[in-house]
């Protein structure tokens, strides 16, 4: 998606750790008018799809969702990190390892918002050994949904999460697919 | 708000502790819809305020701030729980203790998404106690950034944050306010 790439370019930095840094437009302080561009792509990738639902999980992901769901006429849900004496009765779980902080969590979702019935659609912010996804993954299985696609902004494509999707036959639309990138030039090759 | 009010009786459940379940629609699961028109409700309550940016806190505010960020046409900035690597640099810092958590921790926003430029709407889900919102007030006051004002989903009026904020001050527009709520008969009584 061109108008995601400019936005990587033009604000996004190559930071030493195969970090790159988005924080002024997409996972802090955050463009909703790129959000919702990037709503009217996901509907247009997946208009075929019978989604009904979109999952998310905390913290960052929620916000590109929230409005994403507003092209797509659905709610959203999003997995929590770790049990809150808010969620009662029963919730499917899973464990995500961070990359970021470098520790494992557990995620949970309500038996609630989850059925059989339900046709999701999963948004993350970024893709990159694909922990977050297979977590969310996990708990939809375990809910007997089923997936119709992952819609992720920015998939890290040297990192092997979007490989090992593909391959397992999830339909992944990522916006951008960063193929490689260079702390000390700064430089980013983006794929074709 | 007539609708808000409408939802929180609909698909509200009060239970003990002082706890008002609205996972189905607010902070678990979440209605876009209902988040666009809280949106354009506070857009007719602060249309005199020059905000130019809204501020939320992770992870339950962040959904309804980007659909609220909409009818404002700003961006949002979302304050994070505890260190990430993937801040470097400066940050503004405060204190929260957790209602629902029973826990302090600490809620950073990097220097470069506030200034004294800024006219700030916060926007949170829930005000009890104020502990969140006072957080990110104590981080808009150190950047020097103006409060234009505070909007609220659904203040618990007979806790004392909105009063204390009041006294302060501060304006704030909380969309449903229940002054009391019995987890035995399920009741709900909304200030008129």
């Amino acid at each position: 998606m061109e108008l995601l790439e400019e936005y990587i370019r033009k604000n996004g930095a190559v930071k030493e750790g195969n970090v790159l840094k988005v924080d002024s437009f997409l996972n802090h302080q955050m463009d909703v008018k790129l959000f919702a561009a990037m709503g009217r792509e996901w509907k247009r990738l997946f208009a075929d799809a019978p989604i009904n639902k979109i999952l998310t999980i905390e913290a960052s992901g929620i916000g590109i969702a929230c409005v994403v769901a507003e092209a797509f006429d659905v709610p959203v849900v999003f997995a929590k990190k770790a049990q809150s004496i808010n969620i009662d009765g029963a919730v499917y779980a899973a464990k995500v390892q961070s990359f970021t902080h470098k520790r494992v969590y557990d995620v949970i979702v309500s038996k609630k918002f989850l059925s059989p019935d339900d046709h999701i659609l999963v948004i993350d912010d970024f893709l990159a050994n694909g922990c977050a996804v297979n977590g969310l993954l996990d708990i939809i299985e375990e809910s007997g949904a089923t997936l119709e696609g992952v819609g992720i902004a920015i998939e890290k494509g040297f990192q092997e999460g979007g490989k090992l999707l593909r391959e397992r036959g999830v339909r992944l639309e990522s916006l951008a697919i960063v193929d490689a990138m260079d702390a000390a030039t700064g430089s980013l090759t983006f794929r074709r």
